[in-house]
């Protein structure tokens, strides 16, 4: 705690990269759910800001067995590679019933874990799902001020995380299998709305023409789905992590999206709908979260549940009632 | 509005069974958004309340081509001629944005439209979900409180709306194709965990077979999600909504869940569950109702938005800075 408030602190971006230990700090500092930390996190964010834009944030997100881990291993390593500064935002909600987290223990991605150029932050293991958007969407900024230039957040396919993370991101990539006719049965169409890339992983030895024919697959099954922008047709790549095959054209994909959006405005138009987004989402949190710490409310709630539960009100009504209790005259 | 005004008021329940006219008025009552009806709409559920509690609430969801409406038509002629008194609400959220309505022609179930011991219910045409939550459950409350014995709530699988039915029933039935493996890939996972009866329609002829099969598919799946309950198995049943087979055990396993959850005391702890889920939802809905419409708010959004856009602001320390121009000091 003490670390926390001598120097997580908006003088942060001053040195630059910032420290690690720092940043680490700084991370832990938006997580937290203390008043008085939230308070330095908003001050922390604001500083951050006026350094942010130009990072690419990219979404990644596959089903369990797609490789997903050894994938962003391997175009992780290639990014260093090139140069470029790499940090990665975990979300996975379900660490939030485990308490564990799926970075946690940090061998998911071992070499990346320990290369000191690349900044890993596994998913925070509390709070909820808007919490769990608000530390990411944060920590994302906090990290494009300290210099990193790519951005990936990486989420499970579990519940609202996909769209929770499509929706901070300027890119979103679904990893896919291969596989034949059976297996593709399962394509969630919901999850194909959401792509900017689709990359099936595996294509590799034996796998080779079932990763052929899945991406014909996928191909066929975007034409019946919305088209995600006007300016930018959505690749199916094929990529093998194990033998380091298409990491340069999924990265040049990525380059081509960026340009193409940038050149079209879509890109800062993206960016404005998801900021009007997040302030929508965080209204609707902060007015639900004031009414109920409200203690009149706090006080009053059992008794009007109890009501409900005896028949002497209806929920509705019941609502309205407590509702006008609250409100000034 | 002056029919409404008239006749659709508390004393509808004061002849038994009420008039078909003025209970189909006494539900658009309910559906309005009119204050002034939704104060009256409050007293209509109000008197209808004391009244409630007997029925059999029936929700049945399922894809697009099971059979849902040749179904309800059969299941549903066999309890008018067994002499209960139905009644079928509507939900479907595809047709707020259509302004469509499934049951809307009421050529989909011509029999039971046309049987005046029926009374049928389309889906309201507006409102947002919450909007048809309520609805949906008011109207179920007043029918009861006619003297309908059994309700069912139909709903198409979209979205949100099977939890929502699935919230608002004592039994959700969740319809199923026959099938072989391949069809069968797309079972989701979700549905399975609200159903309390899974009926494989369609078990006629050249596909009886492959009905028995999915069944068994079904049983199988069902091993794998959380118990719906600790005093109920979920029957896997078989049913030909063409050959009329199979209705009967249907029924006799509604009756036979309907006593085992009122024995065990589930019914109550359920319904009262129910109660309380509503009154969350329904105070969430007019806390966010009434923030917005503060003239205040309404009038300061746009700038906020705008200072979101121009990065003098975060998404976040905006919604604090709205929410606080809005608290008494």
């Amino acid at each position: 705690m003490i670390a926390l408030q001598t120097e997580a602190n908006t003088s942060l971006f001053d040195q630059q990269p910032p420290g690690r230990r720092a940043l680490a700090r700084a991370l832990t500092l938006i997580e937290s759910t203390n008043p008085a930390h939230q308070a330095r996190a908003r001050a922390l964010v604001d500083a951050a800001r006026p350094r942010t834009g130009n990072a690419i944030r990219i979404g990644i997100t596959g089903v369990p067995g797609v490789g997903k881990s050894s994938f962003i291993e391997s175009f992780g390593q290639r990014l260093l590679d090139q140069g470029r500064k790499l940090a990665i935002l975990a979300v996975d909600p379900s660490s939030q019933q485990t308490g564990g987290s799926i970075l946690g223990d940090k061998t998911r991605m071992a070499s990346l874990a320990t290369d000191r150029r690349c900044f890993i932050r596994p998913s925070p293991s509390s709070g909820a799902m808007g919490g769990v958007a608000r530390t990411t969407r944060e920590a994302m900024l906090v990290l494009e001020a300290a210099g990193f230039d790519v951005i990936l957040v990486e989420t499970v396919g579990v519940g609202q995380s996909e769209t929770m993370v499509a929706d901070m991101v300027d890119l979103f990539m679904v990893l896919m299998m291969p596989g034949t006719g059976d297996e593709l049965q399962g394509i969630k169409k919901g999850v194909l709305e959401l792509a900017d890339m689709i990359v099936v992983n595996k294509a590799d030895g034996d796998l080779t023409q079932k990763a052929k024919f899945a991406a014909r697959q996928y191909q066929n099954a975007l034409a019946l789905v919305e088209p995600i922008s006007a300016n930018w047709t959505v690749p199916v790549l094929l990529a093998s992590a194990l033998e380091q095959t298409g990491l340069n054209e999924i990265w040049s994909s990525i380059q081509n999206h960026r340009q193409t959006l940038t050149a079209s405005g879509e890109l800062q138009t993206k960016r404005q709908q998801q900021l009007l987004r997040w302030f929508k989402t965080a209204l609707h949190d902060q007015i639900l979260s004031q009414f109920f710490t409200n203690p009149t409310i706090k006080a009053q709630l059992p008794q009007i549940e109890q009501a409900i539960l005896n028949g002497q009100t209806s929920p509705y009504a019941a609502a309205a009632s407590l509702i006008a209790r609250t409100t000034p005259p």
